[in-house]
């Protein structure tokens, strides 16, 4: 228990603390710089006032996580055991008081400062969909390649934006002289993993180092234009239909806060290569929620994601490519194999054939102007119960 | 005329002056920091100690080009126009003297620190090549999409390296259930374009801002493993085959120094669409020369590209997506029509059907420990004669 109130149905619990970067406000104006904070419940603790005047203090008195991150694992379950205690005990609560700030009293930034940003295709269901929609004529969905290595790619680590940005529709070819404003504006329902511990080029990174590396999770929303992708895709892979933009939450779930949603992920054959193989399960029981204003359309469960993200980073490293500390990877979008479980509106509408029906009596193939997407996410708690990840959130514009 | 001696054959001339980042040494050893510096000659120009003290020395005292880029093309310009000054006049002659360095008593660095590297597919005949290759069975070897819009993917901003790194020889997944040290390692010469000037979400930058953003060139080796590559690019393009190094030249030519290299590019038919047009023509005759362990094995003419750096650029940008300082984009592989013009080993040796015999009798399907590649490139002088684009090179290591 804390004695920071945690309101019935806040994911912020004491057993999450997930960090982030805020800017304090007073009369809706900012007050002094950014800096790193702990969320706990409906507030948020100001780190860099409760390391003042220390090296720590000065990393967490910046505009991103990444100094705090670049410290490493150890000092990371320091800082973690540290603001337990303080929100725990009443040994500081006075102090901590005054650098309590409430969450609709601060501005929240992008977290990270993205080095690179990698996203892979690593939901079974979700890649056998778009197999199917894309390429009805063949019996397999997957490519051969699919389950022998997590397939992934590059993205834009410029145009990654934190939950609340307002998302252009962008423009660009979606057929041969065919040149406007997308069509088949999508979501893509991800969960990210922030890398915090750099890796030296040459040096391949093990799944058993996985949380050595890698700090924790955020939500991500990879925005894509559909029409665009399919032209332009061959032979080099999606470039314009996802630079645009991607949305991150706004919170980092550290790894340590999800000891209670480690699961072995589902059966995998063949059996992966011995670079891929885990002596530990990362599988993680997360379960998404994605709203369309307001309302959820689907429930994409992350646990039955074939490639662990521990698998995730250790093929990315594998031909010795170094990791830098912001290094963001995503799963790919997250689909479970019911109707209800698909994270992208291009499954969910089986591309414009089946819209979705909404409340109101509307019908999405893809997203309208004005359109809000909200991505949810929430883990099993320590003490049973469950935390959540936090939300991700955009409104389209034309 | 510079009073630094110029030798015959150096491509570093007064009307050259390119910028780069270097660590004076003395005795072999590092003295004080990183700093800009603008190469004549055989000799480096200390700009920090040019403007030591001032806001702009601030910027020119660091580890990159970035803070100098983000300042935009006046304040380029300005610094181009006084460091001509102090090199052709006597001015500020002594002054200079002690700020001047000769090359091979500094060591010299990455040069910008890269933001997003994005890599396009620009060249005709190479694209033609690879469809040969790689699709021996279809008439066509360009996709569908190839002359509609400049192909492009991003690649791995962090594992950009300065020329001179050694480069491992990456292990991965060549086929399914194999795993090893590629057995088809590759290089791929190309032009790099830097972004100075950053631009805002949402804003795409047409063809005729292209030199409002884009500072200078560098040489690129897009170091590939072709085994890896081919098994693991379906359907979301390179990965792992091509993110272990990216080696670029320690000097940045800034476009003013190229006005004498502006072609018209090839005839482009279809006819571009309006956001590809262009006004004035940023084709640019610059010469490649890929040597193989000092042997002259393909002369790739960049003249020919298809798709311009101003019409790559409105192509990344017509989404919408960002620009920051130190996104570097290149051309993908220069090859002109020639035998003896091929950019990569895989189009030269013809995927090992041919390999190259060098000089000391022994054949290269493709790269052998210890081999070392160096790229070297030219462009006509503005009072006629060549100027140098410098080297970028790498050795392999097993």
């Amino acid at each position: 228990m804390s004695w920071v109130p945690v309101p019935d149905g806040s994911g912020f619990t004491l057993d999450n603390l997930p960090y982030g970067v805020f800017t304090p406000l007073r009369g809706g104006r900012p007050v002094g710089g950014p800096r790193v904070g702990v969320a706990i419940g409906e507030h948020v603790l100001d780190l860099a006032a409760m390391w003042a005047g220390t090296p720590l203090g000065a990393d967490l008195a910046t505009g991103s996580l990444n100094r705090f991150l670049r410290r490493g694992p150890r000092e990371w379950a320091y800082v973690r055991a540290e603001v337990r205690r303080m929100l725990e005990t009443d040994e500081r609560r006075r102090f901590c008081e005054r650098n309590l700030h409430r969450v609709d009293e601060v501005t929240l930034r992008l977290p990270v400062e993205v080095a690179d940003y990698v996203d892979f295709y690593a939901s079974e269901a979700h890649a056998a969909n778009l197999g199917r929609i894309f390429r009805p004529e063949t019996a397999e969905p997957l490519l051969p390649n699919w389950k022998h290595l997590p397939v992934g790619y590059h993205g834009r680590a410029g145009t990654v934006v934190p939950s609340g940005t307002v998302v252009r529709r962008p423009c660009g070819q979606r057929a041969a002289g065919d040149f406007g404003p997308t069509l088949k504006l999508d979501i893509e329902a991800e969960i990210g993993f922030v890398v915090g511990a750099p890796s030296a080029l040459g040096e391949p990174v093990g799944t058993g180092a996985f949380a050595d590396h890698v700090f924790g999770v955020v939500l991500v929303n990879d925005w894509s234009a559909r029409d665009l992708q399919r032209w332009e895709y061959q032979p080099l892979g999606p470039f314009l239909g996802k630079s645009f933009a991607t949305s991150v939450s706004p919170w980092v779930v550290p790894l340590a806060a999800l000891e209670a949603a480690r699961v072995a992920g589902p059966d995998q054959r063949p059996e992966p290569l011995p670079y891929l193989a885990e002596k530990e399960p990362w599988g993680l029981d997360l379960q998404l929620e994605i709203l369309l204003n307001g309302e959820v359309v689907s429930r994409p469960p992350y646990r039955d994601t074939y490639w662990s993200p521990a698998q995730m980073l250790a093929h990315l490293t594998a031909n010795g490519a170094s990791l830098r500390t912001g290094d963001l990877y995503a799963s790919g979008t997250v689909s479970g194999r019911g109707d209800a479980e698909r994270g992208s509106l291009i499954e969910l509408g089986w591309n414009g054939e089946r819209p979705l029906r909404l409340r109101d009596g509307s019908e999405r193939a893809f997203l309208q102007d004005g359109d809000t997407v909200s991505i949810r996410g929430s883990a099993p708690g320590v003490g049973g119960g469950r935390m959540g990840l936090g939300e991700v959130s955009g409104t389209v514009v034309g």
